[in-house]
């Protein structure tokens, strides 16, 4: 099996404590010679939908690596360990649907071993903390060449667990969608595709009609926030091919009060 | 053209979004030599004045690198990308002034390019995040080698947006500045050089006039805040040779009620 | 004397200025083939003992390596900096306690340095940031293979500051032990070792009784805090082998009220 020069790294640790130091250096001492590239460590605290929607946005931009997740609410309970084979990597994390996505958005699962293998990973085992004790471990093995079948027993492909995907649809002349995340800047992605909305005959420069709740607003759909004045809000195509809110130089989730989940249909706006 | 070991980068991305590891993973892709050494990401949204100070700071103390810079308030719009050479680096980013500050720094720009071979781009280039699909990919193959002349048509130095000094003057006995930043523990970082305050006349031991609005109060001039006891207010001479305020094992910013872009004087005490 | 593949580093100086970016700069330039490891920068403005037990926690996880920590309320007074051989590493720091738990953790010091030798320090030395113009600077010539012994004058181990050791003993059948730390996640990590409560008769399935302050409440001992239902109370041995309460998907410190610091006894819980 080739190794790989990368590892990755997303997890709820936190940057306050050494948790992720921890696993880092794990990784150092099996496999120094990969480089680990961290996505990020701050999702909330279990939220595993987050953890999936920022490694399968992240994924097609990282080079061939073993990524590693861990958003593992579960940890220590009958919730398995697996290490997945996908385009050009492989994952390792908690077996719970964090991976699923990003495992979608690499063209599907190729190959899937449970990590039952115990000879790979560091002893004794913590069982609130198998990021530093199983996954890291097992990961940097497999970086280092260890081939994919040592990690642990073959499990079926469609055993994995995947996570139900994002309400997105088009009916009666809308696209549903919802609050997928709500980045630094306050701009609310939604999981509504830019397809969705082109089919709806939505093009830059329509004003498009946003239902939330009893809420309804009309806002320009433009190619990118700074195509408004400041305090503007506006509706793009963001960096993840998904359809956002933005107030320029402004915060939109706060402005119109939604937060990750929230129900969200856009239409044409049409000539009163 | 020489290759550089290192890319360092700054921006206002945050740590919670997977936009900075996508830039990592892009450099990787294409330059995975280069060592990634991040300044910080944690810029205040769209502050280009304290992402040029940060910047021009910290570059003093880093290697010879391609130093990428995304503060881009403009992303999307006419505002255009550039690459400069200065001193034993080139700087990537914006032409919103933000790398003007770090390229007096260096001592000035030697050359430099406007970014318009879209050879090096990632495609397609989301309107609203160059920083993975322009800047990065040009950077991390001017660290590969790519000439600077690839990245894009030679400009006219004269016409590379600068931001204007900070307010820094000596006149009539009093050295007059703002505040240009607030760290993580308080420290009011004046724009106000030691050479300004030696020319009042101040020294070490001093007594300093401290004037910011109608406040006036008067503190110690010593060498390191550490040198009051704790919860006393002291001027010293801070690790980027500017004047600073503090409180030893306190918030000065809060305790003093200065925030960045405040108005501040200094004069030598006279006794009474 | 070896050099060393890696550098580890932890302090207090956060993540939105140039700080830590600025040492990375100073250990790329002087050891350009030492990777860098960062703990955290995320310990409060100068609070020492917490310093020191993230790094005693970390550092069994962590690969040989010049391990740099600096949380240095006294930078720019008389306390000195210190470079201390212990196990396969060397630690560098201000000698204010800091290092001492970690350095008990690596089976104790075997020779160390006061940092007299200017030669390896970045000239001009600012009073108030030793990481960058003396730690660093010496950690990288060590890690590049400078002896331990050209950092400066050798110190009697005898001589270095040790914090005091956490409050943990074991009396009138009753464990007693303070807060250490509170984690991302809420748990409350109390100085209390697995060892003690197994002394007191607790194996796992047994209630405990906690008592802090006036309050006592029981709660089962358990291999994790998943094996109970969400927002049920915790006892169980964390990561770092010491008991820790949590609340299953909640936030323990916040429910018991319990900061660092905070004075706890466990007991084995009698029938009634």
């Amino acid at each position: 099996m080739a190794s790989f020069d990368s590892l990755t790294f997303i997890t709820d640790y936190g940057l306050e404590d050494g948790f992720v130091a921890a696993c880092h250096g794990v990784a150092a001492r099996i496999a120094p010679a990969a480089r680990v590239i961290d996505i990020t460590h701050l999702v909330q605290p279990g939220d595993v939908r987050r953890g999936a929607a920022v490694l399968a946005q992240t994924i097609p931009y990282l080079p061939p690596a073993v990524h590693v997740a861990v958003v593992d609410p579960g940890v220590g309970t009958a919730r398995r360990g697996v290490a997945v084979q996908a385009g050009d990597s492989i994952l390792v994390g908690p077996d719970n649907g964090l991976l699923s996505w990003a495992i979608a958005a690499l063209g599907g699962a190729e190959r899937a071993c449970q990590l039952t293998n115990g000879d790979l990973w560091l002893h004794p085992v913590s069982p609130t903390f198998h990021g530093r004790d199983i996954f890291m471990p097992v990961a940097a093995h497999l970086a280092a060449g260890t081939d994919l079948a040592a990690a642990g027993d073959e499990i079926d492909l469609a055993d994995l667990v995947t996570l139900p995907a994002p309400t997105s649809r088009v009916r009666d002349g809308e696209a549903e969608g919802e609050v997928m995340s709500v980045d630094r800047f306050g701009n609310v992605q939604l999981s509504i595709v830019a397809a969705d909305v082109s089919e709806l005959g939505v093009g830059f420069g329509s004003p498009v009609v946003v239902r939330a709740g009893r809420r309804q607003l009309t806002v320009p759909f433009l190619e990118t926030f700074a195509a408004v004045a400041p305090g503007e809000l506006v509706a793009f195509t963001d960096s993840a091919g998904l359809i956002s809110l933005a107030v320029n130089a402004g915060d939109a989730s706060q402005q119109l009060g939604l937060p990750p989940g929230a129900h969200v249909r856009l239409s044409v706006a049409r000539p009163s």
